[in-house]
């Protein structure tokens, strides 16, 4: 049973209540706090030494990269991040420096987005560094943008590049805040998610949630130059277009607007967001899965995104 | 540098804003979420294998405790819990069911308490389970009781029994959600949290929030029949005294209120609490720290409470 099994077979069952717009299983819990005007965005996520960053990394980018991800998801939603609790589990020999250089990396990318913290929890975990963060948003009400919307014919979107992000930019990425809230405010977004493992492994949630199946044109999609120059200088296990499709880490966005929308998407993206690249890599088809165009002909895709259990 | 020394230099300068009512360092934050009636509450906590469970306690148990502790601290708001994310992280080999009946504990009592569970991360830890739950709650508006209103001349209060609760309780208790309202409602409380780490360790929260001292009447203090008889056996590493002050997770409620509502208070909730003990067990004073009055006279109390890193 991988990582995505699992999660589905527990999120079956979890206990509701009233307040629940939407549940676990998109990018954020979308709740109701009683403010006419916004709804609650919530969400866990956690980083842990060996497995998302290495003991050799500069504890401040440890601490931003924890709150990083969660401010992707929030993105994710088209909404706006609020206040975070962080739980910091610690070895039990830890130095107080290295604890303050993990909070200076989180300070710093929280008072950028205005993101207060308001709860610290510190616990032992003896044998490695292990930060969860929950993040609270908001966003207008019913605007929050789900994986659920995707509609046969959609073009499919993607910001960035993608693959190689462990090289480095895995620490330094600009979670796309402002870029998820322009998008929805200007445009009726069908479907967004982030690409936290991949784009293989990512679009099928979008797909499985929308009931629908994507056709990728394999030269379209983004491929980073991190991605390239692995591949070439042959210490890569993977060619570049697999590393673009099952890095993960990308942090991108991904999402699908009315094909109709595609031209002025990319139109008002350029002039709004000059430096960030944005690609139409596909489109929404009927049925289930991923076929890629390349030029060859169509295959079905089988690459994998990036499962934790594995 | 111990654990409490740490949270209060690292608190001291975590970024805020403008939805912040009760920042970092009471049982919960205090936030406005738009709601005119309301406040939102927003908690973490983490348990940790071989920290606060040992790996053959039942699973459902672990899952239970991870989300009582959480709901302890709403409690000492007067709050009522509202959603939750999971953090699970998990040793590379576990079984489905373990995980499944984290789960099942943890679902049921958030159903007890109409709690939704909205998001679940699952991670890997190689080396021990770990499990963070940050939780939301409200309260109305203006009325959570935090740490920091206790006066000179108040009655110093907490419920049930102290001492002992590693012997099981730790893993049953009923996190004190009613009473916590209850009180609230009915009287003014100036001040309360939960008990976790021990009353020698966690009373001097109140008074330092406040700037007051404490005495507390040696005979008052209410010991947990396990900790009167593990002293008994004399496999006691401390007498039941100093076990009820110092051993910590009671999960219990601490408050204070004006001397003059203190038999009121008593009163009323042998009506509405009949199973559950409520004793006055001190007064708060002008100064700071905690004296301790017995037959012989009254001494500074400098028992500890449990500090994690220690």
């Amino acid at each position: 049973m991988n990582e995505f099994e699992l999660i589905a077979q527990l999120t079956r069952s979890l206990p509701t209540n009233e307040s629940v717009v939407v549940g676990a299983g998109d990018d954020c819990a979308v709740l109701e706090c009683g403010d006419p005007q916004r709804q609650l965005l919530f969400k866990t996520d956690a980083v842990v030494e060996g497995i998302h960053f290495t003991s050799d990394i500069p504890p401040e980018k440890i601490g931003r990269k924890a709150l990083a991800r969660c401010l992707s998801d929030i993105a994710a939603m088209a909404g706006t991040p609020s206040a975070a609790v962080v739980t910091l589990a610690l070895p039990k020999k830890f130095s107080p420096d290295f604890v303050a250089q993990i909070y200076a990396g989180l300070n710093a990318l929280a008072k950028q987005h205005g993101v207060a913290i308001v709860g610290g929890e510190t616990t032992t975990n003896p044998e490695r560094t292990l930060i969860s963060i929950s993040l609270t948003g908001f966003v207008p009400r019913g605007q929050a943008v789900l994986r659920s919307g995707a509609k046969v014919g959609d073009a499919i979107f993607v910001t960035g590049e993608l693959g190689g992000s462990r090289a480095g930019r895995h620490l330094d990425f600009e979670p796309r805040l402002p870029e998820g809230r322009w998008l929805a405010e200007k445009f009726s977004i069908h479907a967004m998610m982030d690409v936290s493992d991949g784009l293989a492994g990512d679009l099928p949630h979008i797909l499985r949630a929308s009931g629908v199946g994507a056709e990728l044109l394999k030269s379209a999609v983004p491929i980073s130059r991190t991605a390239k120059e692995n591949s070439k200088r042959g210490d890569a296990a993977k060619p570049a277009f697999v590393a673009a499709l099952t890095d993960g880490e990308d942090f991108e966005l991904l999402f699908t607007v009315a094909s109709k929308v595609a031209v002025p998407v990319l139109d008002a993206w350029k002039k709004q967001f000059p430096s960030v690249k944005l690609s139409c890599i596909g489109k929404i088809v009927a049925g289930e899965g991923i076929r890629l165009r390349e030029k060859t002909g169509i295959r079905p895709l089988t690459a994998h995104g990036y499962v934790h259990f594995s």
